[in-house]
């Protein structure tokens, strides 16, 4: 089933599949080598710290949780469907029994592939996929240029979606990947996704930030694809992620996105931010056991209203710094976390949201150690869609674009950590006659065995330095971060649009002014 | 078993239980907070790539190579012990079959311990124990202040050991964390090994580098513990580490050393360095096969003059840079051989030893990102011994203090992650009570169950700058390498060196000054 959905989203995976699939190649114009475009399958067993009986105490809290405490759903439509759906409401507060909600969630689709204005960047969701999206709200912005934080604007933006439709490793165009502060909220979501879906031809987020933006976004990303409203419904084209506002409730806003976007056919997120000893119990199953029943609360509404939507239960639990109270992110408890919401998730049977995090403030050793701890989170949980993969400093509250290309030659070495080819113990493999031939005196480096294998054995990076120090000196002994910098302003150099007929562009272009002229959202959320 | 021997190996662990077990302790003088010393054990199922006819191939290849092809033994005494045992030797070439091999390997314990002259730091090797050791062997050296590389000095090598010393994550003192040029080759040992065994109490590790300098750090060893020569032997005190020379040959000396440490009852560890693409196949499984051949016909001698003498089967298979043709560490290869070489240790029941690597120049992003890579491989192939897992750079060429801080904040991390505290999920840690007390509106700040707990429930950094932006750039923006500056001579500065009775100090001064006068060892090698 994996491979089926590797090669239907991959049309061209098996013509490819004598290339440099580990490597580095040539694109164009590009100002490095990089991976070609993939969708990667997790071959790992996922790391599992819970017994059976540790996922049915969390299975049994949640639910007890949703039975005995209920749900604050500050949203009069969700409060009727769950009122019609027998749950017990009482003002805003929804109880719902453990049989319904299972009833429920088992209607939600293990797997299910979005597909982007792009079809070639089809994205099957589920199972063992394994996704990488751009960091994603970031109020500020850093670079190593302006050397401190600023607040976004919608440049900054741009050029981290430009990042994003470079890199062949980010799959998926996340939220904004900064704030732009400069543009006025109320047409800030028509400015914005009129640049993601011209810069971009990867499969899109919205905002579910009141009817108003959601629909707007839908409209967008309909006109971009040039569908039909009907070709538009008939598949996932782009999906929303909700958090709930842990602890226990669930913003109008934020359902009303998700009733909006399930009703017209495409996917949601659903992840409670439950940071652990905040809003959410100071120990990790408890913290685990709030979110999963926050996030189930949701779901099951949603496949009341809709059988068998494309949902995704995401996983945001962390814990905060004992001395100052903040969050903290990329640590052992982080880790741990995804780990048993991973266990969750394939209980229940539900694809699964995480995401590359980390405190640090600028693109140093101590950010890449953390988010190197939650990347491998995410690989250990079987998570399908990792969130922030690249981009996030301080907690998510800054977006910079050297850890962007930095976060990135970690996405691809990911990638290439999942190529079978790695561990293939075929006779040619083991190399028993090139062991024979090289004997005890000789190398390796010039028999055919090696030379018919070099360019493509291993894993080519772009941003990392392998130069020894000698000639790392000689050139001038660059940090990584001053590395990235450099990269980043070399491939905005070289960045090309995807295509897009330009009677699509002028229509989108249309749309954003006709909306703007009305008035775009209102601003008092 | 495993329970059982953490105790044994950790005296106060039960009557610390109640302890900060996760998180900082102050230490009388030291310069920061960090966690108490631990024994980790392994709670993670490892990461397996290999089928179980992946594992038979990879044998299988290394039992044809062990047969047909043969392994080179520049050791005279050695080919006497292998026609002895019924090998076929043929000049310096030795082959010999599975059978024998299989039945020497059989013998080696699958778990030993190495006491040292602290015996509240002995180390239980084997089985599920996880264990750190510092970086050892570069010849140059690298700090902050300095800005270039370096040759190693005596007091560079020395500082390196009071890192080793101060820092509870590290288990184990390797070889020299840095090489001391700037002494005499045929005393380097005696003035290192004095420095080692003064200024740290951990187990200890000596080069096989001739008759001379392993019997000397044998003997010295055994005047640092005030043992009698009987009981030294009657339990392992210390480690030598060898590498083959690959491909296929094991050189005099290291053999030699391994001969003479197990006849006194002390422990080997037999790491090829087997790099895919110049001195082993471009494959991963056919470099693994290689490594694997050579440390078992090590391993098989050494249980055959002392059957079931403590030996450790050690990875440090990795692949080149395809563009220069230099060694790369830490990348998708590395991390898979390690893996398949932990299937491999635990298929002939050997304890294993892996490393912390990188091939950064500078204790930047991507050295941390390499780092991180290596380190989480060791621990998913179920490694027990780690070596280099603090301060190393350009690919083992480089140590740097700096380096070393900022890995033990990662040492500590994983420690962190090993205790089930973290996924406990008796009703306590599900905390449905608390979530019922604080419902949809409080937080969990000030509750019961989080004030409880609040102490020791996260792990807390100490060279991590957690601090938000604002914070963190009001104390003037330090970056992690210049924290870890700061932070190593803190710790220099506050250092002081465990009790040794100053009869056996004399005594080891008396032993290197006669050593000395007689001329030390010879430099021919």
């Amino acid at each position: 089933m994996a491979n089926d959905l590797t090669e239907a989203a991959n049309p061209k995976a098996r013509r490819r599949g004598g290339g440099r699939a580990g490597n580095a190649q040539r694109r164009g114009s590009a100002a490095h080598e990089q991976m070609s475009w993939r969708i990667p399958v997790n071959h790992d067993r996922p790391t599992e710290p819970l017994t059976e009986e540790g996922v049915q105490a969390i299975h049994d809290g949640a639910m007890r949780v949703l039975e005995e405490i209920g749900i604050e759903f500050l949203n009069e439509e969700a409060l009727a469907l769950f009122r019609q759906a027998g749950c017990t409401v009482e003002g805003t507060n929804v109880r719902m029994g453990r049989d319904w909600v299972m009833e429920m969630v088992a209607r939600a689709p293990r797997e299910f592939s979005i597909t982007p204005r792009n079809p070639e960047r089809t994205l099957p969701i589920g199972g063992r996929y394994l996704l990488f999206g751009n960091v994603s709200s970031p109020p500020n912005y850093w670079d190593l240029e302006i050397g401190r934080k600023v607040p976004g604007t919608r440049a900054h933006c741009a050029n981290l979606f430009r990042l994003t439709q470079h890199f062949n490793c980010i799959h998926f165009a996340g939220g904004y990947p900064v704030e732009p502060v400069d543009v006025h909220p109320s047409v800030r979501h028509l400015d914005v996704l009129f640049d993601k879906l011209t810069l971009t031809d990867k499969v899109c987020h919205a905002y579910s930030l009141g009817r108003e933006r959601i629909e707007d976004a839908m409209e967008m990303v309909r006109i971009a694809g040039g569908y039909t409203e009907e070709e538009f419904r008939a598949t996932p084209r782009m999906y929303t992620n909700i958090n709930s506002t842990s602890p226990l409730k669930h913003d109008q806003p934020m359902i009303d996105g998700c009733l909006r976007m399930i009703r017209r056919g495409q996917a949601v997120i659903v992840t409670p931010f439950t940071l652990a000893g905040a809003m959410a119990p100071v120990t990790m199953a408890g913290a685990v056991t709030l979110s999963i029943a926050e996030a189930l609360s949701a779901i099951a509404l949603f496949q009341w209203v809709q059988p068998g939507c494309p949902c995704v239960i995401g996983t945001f639990t962390s814990n905060v710094d004992m001395r100052s109270g903040a969050p903290a992110f990329g640590t052992p408890e982080y880790m741990r976390a995804t780990q048993m919401t991973g266990q969750m998730a394939r209980f229940y049977g539900l694809p699964l949201r995480a995401s590359g995090t980390c405190t640090a403030n600028v693109p140093d050793a101590q950010a890449m150690w953390e988010t190197c701890n939650s990347l491998w989170s995410a690989v250990q949980s079987g998570t399908n869609m990792v969130y922030h993969a690249a981009g996030w400093l301080e907690g998510g509250l800054i977006a910079s674009p050297e850890k962007f290309v930095m976060d990135c030659e970690m996405l691809q070495m990911i990638q290439r950590y999942m190529e079978p080819a790695i561990w293939d113990t075929t006779p040619d493999s083991i190399a028993l006659d090139a062991i024979r031939e090289v004997g005890s005196a000789g190398h390796y480096f010039g028999i055919a065995h090696t030379q018919a294998r070099y360019e493509t054995a291993f894993y080519a990076p772009f941003v990392s330095d392998w130069r020894n120090w000698e000639a790392f000196d000689a050139a001038g002994a660059v940090w990584t971060a001053e590395r990235a910098h450099r990269l980043y302003k070399e491939i905005l150099h070289h960045f090309e649009e995807p295509p897009m007929d330009p009677a699509i562009r002028q229509e989108l272009t249309e749309f954003v002014e006709r909306r703007k002229r009305e008035g775009g959202a209102p601003t008092d959320f």
